[in-house]
């Protein structure tokens, strides 16, 4: 299935969403305008709002509600890809300039905050208290999630689990904020409620593993940015972890990230690839697209059910 | 009157803040929980949860609603002091290093995120709709006016305009927010709340005027930071602006702003101090007190009422 038929329940609200988004990027300020528009549009496969709409499928299906909370989702989102780029040094985001590259580091820390807020305005377009909040915890996680030390250290013992806690806050969380807000907007019950969140935190496992997976064995010019980029900025994902757990005396990757010695990272890349490594990953985001799938189950049985579980597919399939 | 004095009815409140305050620098990320420390606790002077708490003591004054706003206020203010000192390039805040220089840039511009995320989780814990949507809206201004051209520019025509549209942005609003939220929360009539904001509109325009005198004549040792370091930072304000207009032929300021010569910064303040300009601007500042007095004549007569003019009389006759 393409992306477009899977998107098909919600396909024509989506294009509200891009409306809004595209109200949203128009400012009195010309700078903020500009930057609005180059972060904004024309970027991503709006998978956090399509999940925030599918979610909402199940009772009550107000777009009134939905529209704001899926576009408050992406806005969000971006908002930390602009604060992340910067702080990773990632120079490409989409195949594009990242923000800080084209409009330089204060820009880009002044517009991630302003996207936030505008983000946090959306959210309250719902009325929903629980909403709302939901939508303030999960900046905290992810703002608070990157300052945990795993992000930083590099310690055998605990990687995976620190790795585990990374993505969730990181990545997941707001695939569960999108699946819970757009369920309880549509007054889903609390179990169905449990069972989207369940599936959007193992979605979102699965899609952050896969990322990891692609940094390896990608296509620069599908990704948008080169390959090894994760270890390069330091960064130490699941591919990296278990090829360290399964040669202990090969200290390449510690050297990389705690030595910071960059230019060992195409040969890190290369052993990783020439391992079996890619294939335990490969493995572990399937078993996490399988309980994504499993949650679903507890849903009554229907096109948006059906766009969910292919979405979880398309994600795991992916080449971007 | 001391501080103390003026802070009077509502003192005890303030601990309340404050021990909140106390609660949000703990986390169990090491890190996180060091850097809140840091940047929350025994800093600054607690205006923003004052006047918070103040403006709620008209009518029915909830300790549930207010001491978290009165905290979401703070921790919003310093959120946006922890991104702006690092894109002001300023080492030096309330007498210690700034939090960019103590924990690093990508720290700092996750601190800051954190925070903004926290303090629209206190701003939430009020359940009102309406102060929770004016909190965001706070931000995306405060963010937003720092994008405009006026503050990397210098158009003397236009100069005046920028500046005042500036310190609306960067600080008013944030006072007129507390106001706003605090008497709202506190179920005031709605004209004695547009009394309120228009009493903190004049207050926070009438403090920034100051806080820009002292950085051209204040003492280096009670404001914690270095004299001239607005010029240094390429920020243009009033006396700045002031200057150039009586000395159209002295092109000084638009060669510190627009040709970066900080080498100038000294002669330029020397320069200003020994113009008159000052007391130019100090009497600009006066006009703006008396107007935040004279809103506060639409509002009954009360401790509060009196404490909120001396706040204002002790804002601008300030030396920190």
């Amino acid at each position: 299935m393409t992306l477009e038929e899977i998107y098909g329940p919600v396909k024509d609200d989506l294009k509200l969403v891009e409306a809004m988004l595209g109200q949203i990027a128009g400012s009195d300020i010309p700078l903020l305008s500009d930057m609005l528009e180059f972060a904004l549009l024309n970027v991503g496969k709006r998978l956090r709002p399509a999940v925030t709409l599918l979610s909402g499928k199940f009772y009550n299906y107000d777009l009134d509600l939905l529209v704001p909370m899926a576009a408050a989702a992406e806005v969000l989102h971006i908002g930390t890809l602009v604060h992340d780029d910067m702080i990773d040094s990632s120079a490409m985001r989409h195949g594009k300039q990242a923000v800080y590259r084209k409009y330089g580091v204060n820009n880009a820390i002044l517009l991630g905050d302003y996207l936030f807020s505008r983000a946090g305005s959306l959210a309250a377009m719902t009325d929903n208290l629980r909403v709302i909040k939901r939508f303030s915890e999960t900046l905290m996680t992810i703002s608070g999630g990157e300052l945990r030390e795993g992000r930083v250290g590099f310690d055998p013992c605990s990687a995976r689990d620190n790795y585990y806690q990374w993505i969730r806050d990181k990545t997941a969380c707001l695939f569960v904020m999108a699946a819970e807000c757009g369920s309880v907007l549509s007054g889903c019950p609390e179990g169905q409620v449990a069972a989207l969140k369940d599936y959007a935190l193992n979605f979102g496992l699965a899609f952050q593993i896969i990322d990891d997976i692609l940094d390896f064995v990608g296509d620069q010019s599908i990704l948008g940015k080169p390959i090894g980029s994760d270890l390069s900025e330091g960064a130490i994902t699941l591919p990296s972890i278990i090829y360290s757990e399964l040669n202990p005396s090969d200290s390449i990757i510690s050297e990389i990230i705690i030595q910071r010695r960059k230019e060992l990272v195409p040969q890190a890349v290369g052993k990783v690839r020439s391992s079996g490594v890619i294939d335990d990953c490969r493995k572990i985001a399937g078993q996490f697209y399988l309980k994504a799938c499993n949650s679903l189950e507890k849903l009554p049985d229907c096109q948006a059910r059906r766009s969910l579980a292919a979405l979880a597919e398309f994600v795991i399939d992916r080449e971007w």
